[in-house]
């Protein structure tokens, strides 16, 4: 079994480890999988080829034996449905894993998407700097809710999960902006994320793209 | 086994069936499964009761024995995993219907709630009629790469899935715009949907409770 993921040619996040193909490489430590890499240009993501396999022409894909995936919390969910420790064995367990993937993608992930269009794409707009408070609140919104589910829990249903790989994920695009500080125990949770021995792997792969310096033996 | 789920005491959009209770609805009657409904008041969606249920105080929740789901995504597969018709039965297939379900949720929904910002939450803003266009514009670029993908196919991924459920409910959002209109097979996909027998109980069932007759037998 080949397993082969896309990212990035250069990441315009400049190897900070926010495309979503850290996601996947993520999930693929976790589970002691060893994958290839294909890297692609913006020009080439939006060409036949390539969204053949990505109907939106983003990164990443997975292919494996006759198998392609697109989406990300996808092939997470693919990659912890056929390896152990990344979804509970009891079934309401996995179907809380489950909810909090769907919750990391579908409630936190929006309105910090909305973020990045404010101060990327509408940075130079004449309403950018007053509508810029207005994101900020409605994810604040979110980081309260999901700090007091949180509470002092290690993560958050139980041990580690793929809910707890895509709701770090989702929150590291925060860093940036400082909210996070506002809520120390996501803060801490983010960094228990980012200390695990997986993450760590895949952020190194994927900065290694960037600097052009693959780790020694990949 | 009794299934209760948790939709609006009285929904926002007037009947319309795009509170997320109706994706939810279409599921189980898409299945054959019976189930109860408790309605919410917005004010006590936001007390502890609820929120135990559902961390961000929203509808709909999951309760069937034991177990109790939040997030509409997560609700709508496990829905699937459990009864014929929403998942296919091969693996590979399967895992595109959940490809599907993403990225009604994580690549097509978020610009399609940022409408709804746009619209209703920052209507009254002095940015408002400017930032429209770009708005829309984003919204165009994902139905643009849909509307392609599909081509002149019934639903997205051979027979109707969970993926068509999400992507279809997803895409309902739109109709007040005037967007879909500009894609024809969209459109037309969007009413395939529509007349599903289940979706029109579904649609039903929830506008009942809009209009307070629920219908006879139920």
């Amino acid at each position: 079994m080949t397993v082969t993921i896309t990212a990035f040619e250069r990441s315009p996040d400049g190897g900070a480890g926010l495309a979503r193909d850290t996601r996947v490489r993520w999930a693929l430590e976790e589970a002691g999988q060893h994958y290839e890499v294909r890297l692609v240009s913006f020009k080439a993501m939006k060409e036949p080829a390539h969204v053949a396999l990505h109907p939106f022409g983003q990164i990443p894909t997975y292919e494996e034996d006759d198998l392609a995936l697109f989406e990300t919390g996808a092939i997470v969910f693919h990659i912890a449905e056929r390896h152990a420790g990344l979804l509970p064995d009891d079934a309401n367990a996995r179907d809380r894993a489950i909810a909090w993937m769907f919750a990391a993608v579908n409630t936190v992930e929006p309105p910090i998407l909305d973020l990045v269009i404010a101060k990327i794409v509408e940075g130079d707009k004449p309403w950018a700097k007053d509508r810029l408070p207005l994101v900020m609140d409605r994810i604040r919104e979110r980081l309260k809710q999901l700090s007091a589910r949180l509470g002092d829990a290690e993560w958050l249903e139980g041990g580690f999960s793929a809910g707890d790989l895509m709701m770090v994920s989702v929150l590291l695009r925060l860093k940036p902006s400082g909210l996070l500080n506002e809520f120390p125990n996501l803060a801490a949770y983010v960094a228990r994320g980012e200390t695990r021995p997986a993450y760590k792997r895949a952020f190194d792969a994927q900065l290694a793209v960037f600097t052009g310096n693959p780790p020694p033996g990949r």
